[in-house]
């Protein structure tokens, strides 16, 4: 509170409260701190509901309090991928995901992004070991550029380890996604080095009158259009000094799809400096689902486009 | 798979089988069909786990089995408020939120909106909506305009209800917000009625080429500071037809906080169109909490500013 010149409120001293003995955790995200107390050989701890703030607290407090060396015969370990669905991963993946095999996959999907934790048991650590990195070498084998990072890794901050490696920057031009894309891509500190902002141009009129698409050519194509699409990239990097440009447009839904042009229909389109010239390239994305998840998986597809440039190129 | 032409994996024919007598659910968001049975008198249902697919077909499936007509002596509603932290809004609330009283009030909070519930119990229907309105009334009289709406209406959907019924339209001028405020504004279908687009102006070179932030003034003041977002709201009204343009530059963190600006600062500014002249306003935040909290706030916090403006405006 005294770091954002507030005064306490009532409730605020019935939080600074705390049952004799015990003692008060900090609360990194929030003002409710939470309690830890001993009874007996046990721990007690209290931590506010929130879920950021008990993540974070219990993070911080909790975990170094529970501990110990990890049982040494079990490691595990996660690769994420984009661009193939959980069950074509699958199938690629073939007698490596048998229930009883050791080690064992699981596969969970987020927006687009499939991870598959490998979990390694065995009575030596060293053997566990070995064993995870045959089956976590065999995964890369199979799945390729599929694979994108570890951990808790996202798309986004792959991207901008890839561009801070080439010493490239990127703009945007978000015409469905309205920012998301921009979102996703400063969600890690440190974006700054490769991402240097752009345009989000929703309506047609900001589609011409910001980045140059000529009226003809939306009324001619349409707003969600290959030749658009192209555009909006090339009228962003013209307008920038970057290396890279990703736009996207589309139909998010649930209104606006026609026949030709079904919701879920998105064109996303990258361009790129070359020997002084602008090459561009667009691919064209069909999303099942709800809004919010179309323009989640737009955002990604988008990015992992430019993933598979980064890759390619020298 | 056919809407988006994609042949089947193997794995999607193992997803395609059911038991004898079981009834296929559709599922909206993806390719795993639900199952529905019939065990004597219980219904056995399975639905796939990725948690949005279960929601919607929980919703579609699921609650018109389990509906019946509502004990009539029970009746819940939701305000949604901002402006107020939980604990001020506690104390404001003062009696009302005593845990013995009916209708019984309960607060959560999410991204700064404090959400209040009020369920109201008795055993006549009547009274259980006359003490529920009653309630209602008070909880909006004591906070005013800090209520924004009710059920789940996010914040940028009540910027955007207002913007609609008074014809307004807006764009928007991002640093650290980097799209986050353009991709709330669009969440919702039919934003394209009020949200124009805008710039994300990440870079500081991006800040002066598109927005016409001086360099000195960058140089002087520092990206983050009232100079520069009123310089970037004013520039994203002058380049646009809309009739208000937002502004955000701030310091997300973890790094780049010194001891004048500290990490969590922000400026928001907001330019209108008044008798042909741009009228400016900033506000100045310290947001508490990591990175992602302190966007999410300033993007709420923005939307805020535009809300009360138009609220008090004619």
């Amino acid at each position: 509170l005294a770091a954002s010149a507030r005064s306490p409120a009532p409730a605020n001293h019935i939080l600074a409260q705390r049952p004799h003995g015990a003692e008060c955790l900090s609360n990194p995200c929030g003002t409710a701190p939470g309690l830890k107390a001993r009874l007996g050989q046990t721990w007690l701890i209290a931590l506010p509901g929130v879920p950021l703030e008990m993540q974070a607290m219990f993070s911080k407090h909790v975990v170094p309090l529970l501990q110990k060396p990890a049982a040494p015969a079990m490691l595990t370990a996660t690769l994420r991928t984009f661009g193939l669905g959980e069950a074509r991963l699958a199938a690629e993946l073939g007698a490596l995901m048998a229930r009883d095999r050791n080690p064992k996959l699981g596969l969970t999907v987020a927006a687009g992004v499939v991870s598959i934790c490998v979990r390694s048991q065995s009575p030596d650590l060293a053997l566990a070991q070995a064993a995870l990195d045959d089956t976590l070498a065999e995964i890369r084998r199979r799945l390729g550029t599929c694979v994108y990072g570890t951990g808790q890794t996202t798309l986004a901050e792959a991207v901008g380890q890839l561009l801070s490696a080439r010493g490239r920057t990127l703009v945007t031009a978000e015409s469905c996604t309205a920012g998301l894309l921009g979102s996703l891509l400063t969600e890690m500190p440190g974006a700054s080095a490769y991402y240097l902002g752009g345009w989000v141009v929703y309506a047609n009129a900001l589609k011409t009158s910001l980045l140059g698409v000529p009226e003809a050519l939306l009324e001619r194509e349409g707003a969600v259009s290959q030749a658009v699409a192209l555009r909006l990239a090339s009228g962003a990097l013209e307008r920038s000094r970057a290396d890279y440009a990703l736009a996207l447009t589309g139909i998010a839904g649930p209104q606006g799809g026609t026949a030709a042009k079904p919701r879920g229909t998105v064109w996303i389109a990258l361009a790129s400096r070359q020997a002084g010239a602008i090459q561009t390239t667009a691919q064209h994305c069909l999303f099942p689902g709800a809004r919010g998840l179309v323009r989640q998986r737009a955002a990604q597809t988008a990015l992992n486009l430019l993933r598979l440039h980064l890759l390619a190129g020298p």
